[in-house]
């Protein structure tokens, strides 16, 4: 088998299992079709892991899935399980300003082709209202604002746009099989920069320099994968006191020098081919004294209660409470500072994503739910530490999605 | 004179003319304040470069400007010339889903201080309604959607929000002195990479690890700027048949390895504390053939007649067709497939960005626009070469930005 075969076949299957979810969300809703424009929703209704963001993808109730993508991107767009693709040129050389009524008719087409009643009838169409959170698909992305609820407004004067954003959380909540398998991969290319990044870790380099190691690290390991398109990696370092702020919404390298004997955060949040990882690891060069290794232990004990307490059912605030109470436990209560996790996969960072391992949700775990579990204690002044991993609900249980440097031998270099 | 004093003073000159820009645009359109938060449009009206992108700033048509935060990026916004800065938490561990009623608090309070009439009369807000281009400021980005436009409904129901799209566009497309100060040094940076990437390919390595080692300098160059806070880089290298893909509206780096005597294309967009640029080298490893040195001699030569052509009052489509009317003499006319150029600094790479070098457009230069000249050569199975610089208009002719590697000799690398 050929592994072109293997990714068609993957894809089929990934369509499958995906298709019937999203028709079903889309029957308990009564909507005629979801029409998304977000990078991460376009990836999870149709295998398309858009670039700049100008993509937009239609899921009809009847289980059509149409792509309408910019020229520049339609040979990737192939390779999703799309039924249908339209293209429009977003710029040329004849005219200035073309773009918008470019898409406007590509949109009119796409909308013909698999929802008339939406140009003729009525229609109910789910679409992206609330905040959202993009990871970094490219060097710059284009958001289309309200321009596209104009444009389905012209297009499609009888359709009824319907805020989806709670659906589509709920539909990124669960991969499928297929698509657990692709952030399963993604987690061993992040996980294989660690493993180099941290030989690599030395006194007196920058953070940034550190941070860059492990990106180098990143792109040998994303060569090896002939199976994966497009592949970015942010990693971050913070170290010593800076490492205390590490608990913030941002992860910022700086100009620092690394120093023996104090915590270094080393924090990854990379993609392949759209399926993104959210990776934290802390290391010390030397051995570390005697409060550093009462961190480091209270930190595994959280994260092992944590695992622990996974399975279908429980709810998800039980996964914080369960590591929360060891760092209670060992002293280190007030300095975790965030909730023990949230959703990973289309999503990189949001902790509003769904499930929340926030101490006060009542959500029920589902088998097949993906999350980070990071526990973390920052001490101003002294510095940050977070073992942060990518984790499944099974049947029965969990799956560690990112089995790497788990013991404390791993977190001191020489 | 110390450093922060001199980040003051350089703060305090970039307020002083930027508000005045921003007060008579005010004026002109007959608005009471503009409110954005597209991180372009946060950094030009207040000089904070946000990080997430929940930031938000507000513009008053009597020269206010207040800022609305997220707690995490406190501390840095208190760099820019806000008058006044509001803070919200996006998060706490004490409920789930506090984040949309802080930042509407956070909000209303702002309003009250800069803007009261919004609140309890009539005003009309300039917004963000367009498509945007977000250069990526971060990992992920948060965009409001919706959202923004139902807390202000909500907080200032007499407010009347009127679409600014344009007037912002406008107000990005000319830097001020101090922010042209902050581009140049952006552009030096990466002069910085390039010098030190270039000597760094290889002929057998892989196109991802030669833009990581373009990476990896520029992460050293930064190290060597105290006064940079913030930093980041994407580079993509297209080599040989895949260089002539690089006209697209993305780059990608792939697994392919440099050979010798084939084109090898470096692109670039970073930005140092929110000032972007937008490079590209062409480099061939050993001598160019005949076919590739005319191709070089065209682009040069292109370059000189794009950059002669510029000075106030010209048309920015004279400038495309200066650069277009040599390629075409030199039989490549056909394999120059994008325009001329776009604005740059606030924005990364957007061709919708002012001033647009398109052939058809009639907008007259005006002194301190700053725009990326790239005039490129694509031809299918063989390769692509493009030399794009950052240029600054003056008050007769041009600044360039990026005067590194601007020879032949410097694009043949041994």
């Amino acid at each position: 088998m050929d592994k072109r075969a293997g990714h068609r076949q993957r894809a089929a299957k990934a369509h499958e299992e995906r298709r019937a979810r999203v028709q079903e969300a889309l029957a308990t809703q009564g909507l005629s079709a979801l029409l998304c424009a977000h990078g991460a929703n376009v990836l999870m209704l149709s295998g398309y892991a858009s670039v700049i963001g100008a993509a937009v993808a239609i899921a009809t109730a009847d289980g059509k899935l149409v792509l309408v993508v910019p020229e520049d991107e339609l040979k990737m767009a192939r390779d999703s399980w799309a039924d249908d693709i339209f293209f429009f040129q977003a710029a040329t050389l004849n005219a200035m300003h073309t773009g918008r009524a470019a898409l406007r008719s590509a949109l009119a087409k796409a909308l013909d082709a698999c929802l008339p009643e939406a140009r003729h009838g009525g229609a109910r169409i789910g679409m992206e209202f609330a905040r959202a959170h993009l990871p970094a698909s490219y060097a710059s992305q284009l958001v289309y604002g309200a321009m596209l609820d104009q444009l389905i407004e012209e297009i499609a004067p009888a359709c009824m746009p319907v805020p989806a954003d709670t659906l589509l959380a709920q539909l990124r909540m669960r991969p499928t099989a297929a698509e657990l398998e692709r952030i399963r991969a993604s987690c061993a290319i992040a996980a294989a920069a660690f493993h180099e990044g941290a030989a690599r870790l030395v006194a007196g380099a920058s953070e940034r320099e550190a941070a860059q190691h492990f990106s180098e690290a990143y792109v040998r390991a994303v060569d090896r994968h002939a199976d994966v398109t497009r592949a970015d990696a942010f990693f971050y370092c913070m170290s010593g006191p800076n490492a205390a702020h590490a608990h913030a919404a941002f992860q910022q390298s700086t100009a620092r020098r690394l120093l023996r004997g104090e915590t270094i955060l080393i924090h990854c949040n990379s993609h392949a081919d759209g399926y993104w990882t959210d990776l934290s690891r802390t290391y010390v060069l030397g051995q570390p004294d005697a409060r550093l290794a009462r961190m480091q232990e209270a930190i595994m004990a959280a994260r092992r209660a944590a695992l622990a307490a996974i399975r279908p059912g429980v709810a998800a605030g039980a996964i914080d409470r369960a590591a929360r109470a060891v760092l209670d436990e060992a002293g280190f209560g007030a300095d975790f500072k965030h909730p023990t996790g949230h959703g990973v996969g289309f999503i990189a960072i949001d902790h509003e994503e769904p499930p929340q391992l926030h101490p006060h949700s009542h959500e029920p775990l589902l088998p097949g739910m993906v999350f980070n579990v990071e526990p973390g204690i920052y001490i101003g002044g002294l510095g940050g530490m977070r073992d942060c991993n990518m984790v499944a609900v099974t049947e029965d249980g969990h799956e560690l999605l990112s089995p790497f440097q788990l013991e404390h031998h791993a977190w001191s270099i020489e």
